[in-house]
């Protein structure tokens, strides 16, 4: 090409840096010839979906060459029914990437700017760079959001908020009052984010649900996804749950087959399948102590998590992560989110964090 | 939501309007009480997916807890190795709808123009003025593209343009000659972006393969789907072929899981599979010119079509349209592309045409 080719994209593309995903087990296997590696990268459901879940994925492969439904009935119908919300509050995306990317591309302009936490999921940024407009990252406090710090960071100029609850990679959370408060102190014309993709995990009785705020707070989108406790990360689907009127804005944007059929046909099962969450939210509240113990045993820091993965901090992350993965074990280093001390861990099977926790003590014995 | 939310949208989304998917089937059923309705309104594949498709979509359920492989690696290496290019001149999308708005949203900006036909793909004009950009319609000849006017209406300002080979909804198509002379005719700061979801289809030799024009033009963007002769519409797995400048552009913007795991494995067998694609085609041949000749015979002028649809000149397409959902028929109006006497037919399998056709007698005999 004569030119280059830079110039030809977008302002807020020229910059941009992709979205970095936990390396894949296939990947790691080509390259370093390992075999029989274990993915702890990516704070999946190590147990994957409930069998409803299943049967209703194999069952909607009959129809694999149809377009899906990009209405999205049965699926909105269902969340609607569950979250005592109506059809209309809902968006629905390919994963909540998707839904975030949306929200950023309805509501926010190239050149004006959004607010989130310095340790927030990169998605968020990735999202409104990608439009052009600005990330101001406000710093964290014992690495969870400041919503105080955030608060007083408002200004006319910021036309968009991200929180998430809890925060990846931090595993942090924030209370009910804390969420009021803020919410209180955000203009109209804002809109807040509100990311739940691990809700479904946590346990804490002051952990507030967002789609409680929506009613007296017409700018909160709420978003979620079946990626996390339902186990469905390899099909995509998530969602956001808003004010009719935001929500009729982002469909206009939305691809109409954004869902495809196979993600719509098990998200609707997975919601109806209460006992599978149940029992995921159990298992996980118990490996997740237990990992956090062990890894406390060997002397590394781990900051509290209400999620499915634990946030550990191990001097060299960079390094442990390299020698991890020589032992066939991926996790997740946080250098992307400035955190070069730390490696997220996602909580997995009990014979996964196992292996993790030996390949650890091997590598800290020779070391 | 005490201002109008619409002023929170971006300019882009202020006036869009989504788009409008043919009737899904249950939709109908609904609707009008119908029942065992068929659907000739999307030019779907009516025989599916091949044997291999449908294992290796069976196949890939079983990790669908985890994220798909974000590099796409198995998909991007057999589409490089079947079409003779580099993996790094692949852009995978969530169907080609995801590619077509990656392509706009990463070389377009607010108040840019782009080009395509009157007639073109709706999908076109909702990805541009969605980025708050202008489309600018350039009328047809006899329903086909008219490169001459198209190459006329080119300007320092035009900074996309869409062609599409043959085109949906009307089935023209324009050959080798017209190609290269339109592609010679426009600037290297402006893309080309050659829609080819229905190439499979097509037999005529003159007919060009937009990938042989790669090297030469740069500027060159081919977008091509699994949508269609591929029976993998609802899996949702579409792709761009470029310069590989252009591809790492697009790629920055991309959401890194955009392609799920189903599809990924699915568009992987459904390649290897060349024995189906061209069953399909044969099959697609005959059946199509048997249903443009009893069309013909009801007297109805039916436009010359090289894709798995005809576009039909009905007189008033709205009512005939409505009568035909009466009778459980689903086929397509082009009102949104203008065409108020034209009705988009799928061609479906024999039995599924000869409903519609027999359906369309009745209607006549009623008139």
């Amino acid at each position: 090409m004569a030119c280059d080719p830079v110039i030809l994209a977008a302002p807020g593309v020229r910059g941009l840096v992709p979205y970095q995903p936990g390396k894949p087990i296939e990947e790691l296997e080509r390259e370093l010839g390992v075999t029989g590696a274990i993915k702890l990268a990516s704070n999946e459901n190590p147990y994957g979906p409930g069998a409803k879940a299943k049967a209703a994925a194999a069952a909607a492969l009959a129809q694999m060459e149809r377009y899906p439904d990009g209405g999205g009935f049965a699926l909105k119908r269902a969340l609607a029914h569950r979250l005592a919300v109506s059809e209309r509050q809902i968006t629905l995306g390919n994963g909540s990437n998707d839904v975030l990317e949306l929200i950023a591309r309805t509501f926010l302009c190239p050149g004006e700017t959004a607010l989130c936490d310095e340790h927030a999921f990169a998605a968020y940024a990735i999202s409104v760079r990608g439009i052009g407009a600005h990330m101001i990252q406000v710093p964290s406090r014992a690495y969870a959001h400041d919503l105080d710090a955030m608060a007083h960071a408002l200004s006319p100029s910021v036309r968009m908020v991200f929180l998430a609850n809890p925060n990846n990679p931090t595993g942090t959370w924030f209370g009910r009052e804390e969420l009021a408060g803020f919410l209180a102190a955000v203009p109209a014309s804002t809109i807040v984010v509100l990311d739940e993709a691990y809700l479904e995990y946590v346990t804490e009785p002051d952990y507030p649900d967002g789609c409680g705020f929506l009613a007296r707070h017409p700018n909160l989108v709420v978003v979620r996804t079946f990626s996390k406790i339902h186990g469905l990360a390899g099909l995509r689907v998530g969602y956001a749950v808003s004010d009719p009127a935001l929500a009729e804005l982002m469909n206009r944007l939305r691809q109409p087959f954004n869902v495809n059929i196979v993600a719509q046909a098990a998200a609707v099962a997975a919601l109806a399948d209460k006992a599978h969450v149940e029992r995921m939210r159990a298992v996980n509240a118990a490996d997740r102590a237990t990992l956090a113990a062990a890894l406390r045993d060997h002397g590394l820091g781990v900051l509290p998590s209400v999620g499915n993965f634990l946030c550990v901090e191990v001097g060299d992350a960079a390094r442990l992560y390299e020698a991890l993965l020589r032992q066939g074990v991926i996790v997740r280093p946080l250098k992307p989110y400035g955190m070069t001390a730390h490696l997220r861990i996602t909580v997995g099977r009990p014979e996964e964090n196992a292996r993790l926790l030996r390949a650890l003590a091997d590598i800290m014995r020779a070391a």
